[in-house]
């Protein structure tokens, strides 16, 4: 029996470490090899890391790619192997995938529909390909994808199914994470599947990349568009295939449909490569199997996870530094920030004010105790009244204002920073995606730091994900007494959030649906919501843009993250008209 | 003889303002039908301001373009316009060209060619259009350009010239501002006009929008190339122009070269559009000569002073509060921002420390007494002292280092904020592109702030702005001990920059080399440059990325600027391999 055993390796490349990607990328060759495998791929730009942004303006990037390319093609001895790097071309740049097999570069295929929308700026830097290319092995026809490419029924897979007889589209991709993201690939290439009635190998990257999660989760259909196998999420993981010939029968596919077809994929010709395996080994079928995916808080809770312990290990902090409030913002931040990195390497500061409650004191150094982490107290009240009575020449006769509570916040803030510059440790920030829509938040003050964890986290999640992390954990790591209180900045006598703010489900509801969605106005108004809570929550969102602008990176969970997914002018007169 | 009189609205639109930008289109209208002008044109996307941005992703606001569109529609009567707008088309939307009519739109012309690379995202909000327009007026063929559209000489200028019989190509553009862009615009509109044997009306936006200068200029060439009427610079104008049937005499163009050619331009077709002019009023010719360009500081200076003027008026800010250190980069700000917005608006704050010197504080007296401006002193010892007493459980037995450092910069931002939310002023940094390419800043501390007024000039640039600025004053605004005086942040007892940091001239050429030109090490240090300086350099720019992510706004006069001119990761492994 013929079996061509193909291997999805679910790598986390770093960007620009061209000489570990490397590293990485040879030893997963050599697993590959151990197990038999015939062809073992890796994703986009594996090589490079994704996205490599403006790093793929520097010709002396494009060269040094070049030359790693050239050292993985020589350890390739033996086997087929597909790797995602940036090719320069002339002047041109392609996103393309390098066919090598036995030691020799086959060909390439590059990329031919770029995303441009979002959080991607592929036309920034790629020129598109324009043919399609279908590797025969062990006399299995393979047709090439790159991410985007697959997610039109009408593009390049298509094809390479029709043109160039593929049975199987090898998918390698960078598709970065969202709450529900992994069901709609699976939904996009399973109608992609039963359209050209061919076998789907779906390799994705997995890691942190600054804002952007790469969540693996690869996987295997089959052309009845059922799942077969598939690999673990938020971790690296090797798939192994088995592919019989008979498996693989071709059966004509059925028309796409072409009211979604990018016009010009359809035109373009197919390369075509054969080879034929140096060592067609005898070989045992592997069992290949389905991992269970990860529920919807699970799944979140784990993107956050590995968003902190990728910025972490990439960046090379040995430590991260909180400020524990006792709220239940930087409590679930403390909590994934151990889950990520181990006590050991989590430290928090409590740095209480006048205004501070017992309550939340108590709670800060309950949560650091189940937490096992170290925690600092820094009482700001000096420094405050040093503050107000440097102040006080310039500010007398005014009456005490939003100023005096930004002034504490930002106590807090050079706080942080003066730990974080003397002993090295990474500060977190802990503002939720609520916040950070309205700026309810103080620039250089709770937002100073360098990565916010629950940043894109709604408030009503942040509630959902602590219940969640109390309830795996089997006890209440994050006190029920924090769950349980009306949140408060704590900047004021007796402050509370719904004093400045609506009820945060609605709050989350109309941000949704004006910030994610971009809906109207008056759309917002016909799903329920009141009139003036809408105005209000859309003037916030909208003079808040120059805050955001200030605010440090965060990992992106839902659609659409502030940051480089929502690019708003700062000086912007546009209102709704109603 | 039949005069075809042309007027060129160089007007500055504020985005998102749509009720205001109509306004002020249809006084322009109104300006024209005075002085019998057949045809008035405004600038790319006039209608809702340059660049929207996301603006394009929200159908209401499309929707209210439109709306709007019709309001200029109405007010046309008796006259044709060319209005660039954002034209939403199914679920497309193209970056389109108003024909309008004696009340009647007669069509669209839609951008064919769309940047997508430096400062540009416009393939993430537009659809390419795919055909030409030509429209005569007056028996004066006359083809439609936008921006980009004419850099290419087989763009859509040849189609409208070889296959519309265009005699005039009229390009309504809103193109960034560097110094030095608008003799590279000339240099191409002048290859354009020489190949197609054709005149060029070029109409250019003014003003500023966040990161970005439109420096007007607007200008027309002769089919000879030669420049033959101009507006002014940095502000609003209107420029009237004259056309004979004679003068716009058609001669065969040239073939223009192939080698630079986008492929699908000269594919398309093209619409046609006569026009009989509703009233083709007797006139005398007006008279048009050439405004003389600025020179180079002038030029620069007038950015910067146009860049803070609007960022103030489109935000709605009644005044700006500046730190004034006694050094040469704050009396630059100051200086630009009295030019901007008169000494009334300014506020300078002095926040003298330990370590300042006498001589730098008797200089931010001079020069605010010189500027006319307030002058506020608040000294930051207490404050700091009462930080060293707070830290000191924590710090206890460890040396002073850069942490002390930044927590007296971190005051000093900490007070401006306060100020600003106190009295509702701007706060402007003062940071120059030498300091911020390296990280020689602090994040919260002189980094915090509104908007950056020199954060794209190298600190040689800084030394010759305040130079000019002196010589057209015709006295020393700035004083020359400013001048003079070797640089110092005053962190710590005789801190001079240059123990940190190359020497000024040699850091800004690496800088230029390394992140305007993206030179690689070996290229740089083939220039000439120390070996260890030029990786001193690449490192300290390579490192400081994530500080720049937080720094606000602000002007760009380079051809690349930090903001969004330059995307690269924060989590970048890539060093230069030598």
């Amino acid at each position: 029996m013929s079996i061509l055993r193909i291997t999805l390796a679910q790598i986390n490349p770093t960007v620009g470490d061209l000489a570990g990607n490397r590293d990485k990328i040879i030893r997963n060759i050599e697993k590959a090899k151990e197990k038999n495998a015939d062809l073992v791929t890796f994703p986009e730009l594996s090589l490079s890391g994704y996205p490599p942004e403006d790093l793929l303006l520097k010709r002396q990037f494009l060269d040094d790619c070049r030359k790693t390319l050239k050292d993985v093609v020589t350890e390739s001895n033996g086997i087929t192997c597909l790797l995602g790097f940036p090719e320069a071309s002339g002047s041109f740049v392609h996103n393309s995938a390098a066919l090598i097999h036995d030691g020799t570069l086959m060909g390439t295929y590059r990329k031919i529909l770029l995303p441009n929308y979002s959080v991607f700026d592929e036309n920034r830097y790629f020129k598109p390909g324009n043919e399609g290319l279908v590797f025969t092995l062990n006399g299995i026809p393979i047709g090439i994808n790159i991410c985007e490419d697959s997610w039109f029924l009408n593009g390049p897979a298509k094809l390479e199914v029709q043109k160039g007889g593929a049975r199987v589209i090898v998918n390698i991709s960078a598709s970065p994470y969202f709450a529900g993201k992994r069901e709609l690939r699976e939904k996009i290439l399973r109608e992609l599947a039963l359209k050209n009635r061919c076998f789907i190998l779906y390799n994705n990257l997995v890691g942190g990349q600054d804002e952007l999660i790469f969540d693996g989760g690869s996987f295997v259909l089959d052309p009845e568009g059922k799942l077969v196998a598939s690999s673990k999420q938020f971790e690296e993981d090797m798939l192994f295939f088995d592919l019989e010939g008979a498996q693989a029968g071709f059966i004509e596919p059925e028309d796409a449909d072409p009211s979604i077809s990018p016009d010009k994929a359809l035109t373009g010709e197919v390369q075509r490569v054969i080879i034929t395996s140096v060592a067609l080994r005898v070989k045992q079928p592997v069992v290949t199997g389905q991992i269970r995916w990860l529920d919807y808080l699970d799944e979140v809770y784990s993107a956050l996870v590995l968003g902190v312990s990728d910025y972490m290990r990439k960046n090379g902090f040995p430590k991260v530094l909180i400020g524990i409030s006792g709220g239940i913002d930087s409590a679930l931040t403390a909590a994934i920030a151990v889950d990520a990195l181990g006590a050991e390497a989590v430290v928090g500061v409590t740095m209480p004010s006048l205004f501070s409650s017992e309550g939340t004191k108590d709670d800060a150094r309950v949560l650091s105790d189940n937490l096992g982490i170290r925690l600092l107290s820094i009482p700001i009240e000096d420094v405050f009244n040093s503050y107000i009575g440097t102040l006080k020449p310039i500010f007398s006769g005014m009456a005490p204002d939003v100023t005096e509570e930004n002034i504490q916040a930002r106590i807090r803030g050079n706080l942080l920073m003066a730990l974080s510059n003397k002993f090295g440790w990474l500060v977190l920030t802990t503002g939720n995606k609520s916040e950070t829509a309205v700026g309810y938040c103080t620039l250089y003050g709770d937002m100073a730091g360098g990565f916010g964890v629950i940043k894109d986290v709604p408030k009503a999640l942040v509630y959902k994900l602590s219940e969640y992390k109390n309830q795996k954990a089997g006890r209440s790591v994050i006190p029920i007494s924090i769950i349980k209180r009306e949140p408060s900045a704590e900047l004021r006598p007796d402050q509370k959030d719904q004093d400045s703010l609506p009820p945060y489900d609605k709050l989350d509801g109309i941000i949704e649906a004006y910030v994610e969605r971009d809906m109207s106005y008056a759309d917002i108004v016909g799903m329920g919501y009141d009139e003036d809570m809408v105005t209000q929550v859309i003037r916030m969102v909208d003079r808040n843009e120059y805050k955001r602008r200030q605010a440090p990176p965060g990992i992106k969970i839902t659609p659409k993250a502030f940051g480089k997914d929502r690019r708003l002018p700062i000086s912007n007169r546009y209102t709704h008209s109603d």
